[in-house]
């Protein structure tokens, strides 16, 4: 079953409407001056998720919304929209453009549309749960069908991961369990690494600490590209969910993780 | 002293023909069915290394060059050409756009003239000894002069690394030492972190295992920003250094680090 198509056009829009908050501040006089302080960013995250809002308010009253900035609103809604305006605060406040518009929809507890938006270069992603997900390179380019790449072993995946400080001690032992069996360890990028994972370049992220904000829209990306998005035990996320997440290009590998973080 | 007009324009133009090289592999099928083998960016590398000699060698014939694929030739020159055309190899393979070319020119044993460029975003950073640094932020953009930002305590410090991999467990020991007492860590970025101090984002890093085509053109662009980048023992780099590299915003902060590592 397709979703309505105003729901795709909803999100797209709402990514045109957050980026044009973010992007002046990228790299801007405020951010040098705050000097690692992460207020200005707060506060560019704070107008973008409003903005959000009350676009998405305006267009689908009924519906609920979830965002990092102000919580829940109708969160019993049959749809809720699942916001993170900046995922990848780090990122954004150091000047790499690796950070993203996180714009998700769930239908029941059920991620169903996700755009992951880098207002900077103009890359985006769209997952529909049901069609193939589909990337474009920059925002004046066309979007086209991608597919993450096979991968069967976890010895052969090229393993990724924003910091090793995402983790407790405890998980963090368990990752390093994972990535002392994998080919090999690369570091930085939130959001954009999963979805690297979708292009097939990266073949495998395994976190911890993540909110509904952070993966509500990654899971139909991952879906839709052929991968899977879910708990260290393999199993689906929900909003209840502690917030580990495995992320694969190759379904094969789910096991094999689930096995290395227990 | 200002340098020859001609160098400048030579450094430009090897960045040109370089990009050239590398930009049509950047997340290629090729990349992807490789699987996280380097084979196909070691030979974008030397394609392009090769490509660097001969146009340096033809407009340069009295000058030297080294380079991370083929070596030294004319070693001992009064001009020696330092070249890199993928800093950030991992970068590269797994479709983040913070790898880049280095192009730096060494006059009797120190860096006068360093190049960063981002082939796929079209930033390039070039620092002249004695001259500001400056920065374009994309091919068809304007060059201006960039600044590193003061911070004088280390408390204070955005402090930023590629990989804790790139250390020995002695060295990760050490930088973990610098680590605790800065104000906060970011991971990923090969040369384009270095090329974030020149912008006053990040304010120091600290790595080892450099070889002297990973920091010879970084030199004078942190030099030409108000920063510096020594040895772990704040001394200068010279092609006989251990690899061990601090690249600080300001200089004050360069024996603080020093303290802290020993």
């Amino acid at each position: 079953m397709a979703l309505p198509p105003e729901f795709l056009t909803a999100a797209a829009e709402a990514a045109d409407l957050a980026g044009a908050v973010i992007r002046p501040l990228f790299r801007s006089r405020l951010l040098i001056e705050s000097k690692g302080d992460a207020t200005p960013v707060t506060e560019a995250d704070r107008a973008a998720e409003r903005a959000l809002r009350a676009f998405l308010t305006e267009r689908f009253p009924a519906h609920g919304i979830l965002g990092e900035e102000y919580g829940a609103e109708r969160e019993g809604a049959e749809w809720l929209w699942v916001l993170d305006p900046i995922d990848g605060t780090r990122a954004f406040l150091t000047g790499r453009p690796l950070f993203g518009t996180l714009i998700g929809l769930m239908h029941r507890g059920r991620p169903v549309l996700g755009v992951i938006d880098q207002p900077v270069t103009g890359e985006r992603w769209i997952g529909e749960a049901g069609q193939g997900t589909r990337f474009r390179a920059a925002a004046d380019a066309p979007f086209a069908p991608v597919r993450s790449r096979p991968c069967a072993a976890l010895g052969e995946a090229e393993f990724a991961c924003t910091s090793p400080d995402v983790f407790t001690p405890l998980e963090l032992q368990a990752h390093d369990a994972v990535r002392r069996q994998v080919r090999r360890t690369s570091w930085g990028g939130d959001c954009y690494i999963y979805g690297l994972i979708a292009l097939g370049l990266i073949d495998l992220v395994v976190e911890a600490g993540l909110k509904p904000w952070d993966w509500a829209a990654l899971v139909p990306i991952l879906e839709g590209a052929g991968g899977s998005m879910t708990d260290w035990r393999g199993e689906r996320l929900t909003l209840g969910s502690a917030g580990d997440v495995i992320a694969a290009g190759d379904l094969g590998l789910v096991g094999q993780v689930v096995a290395a973080l227990a």
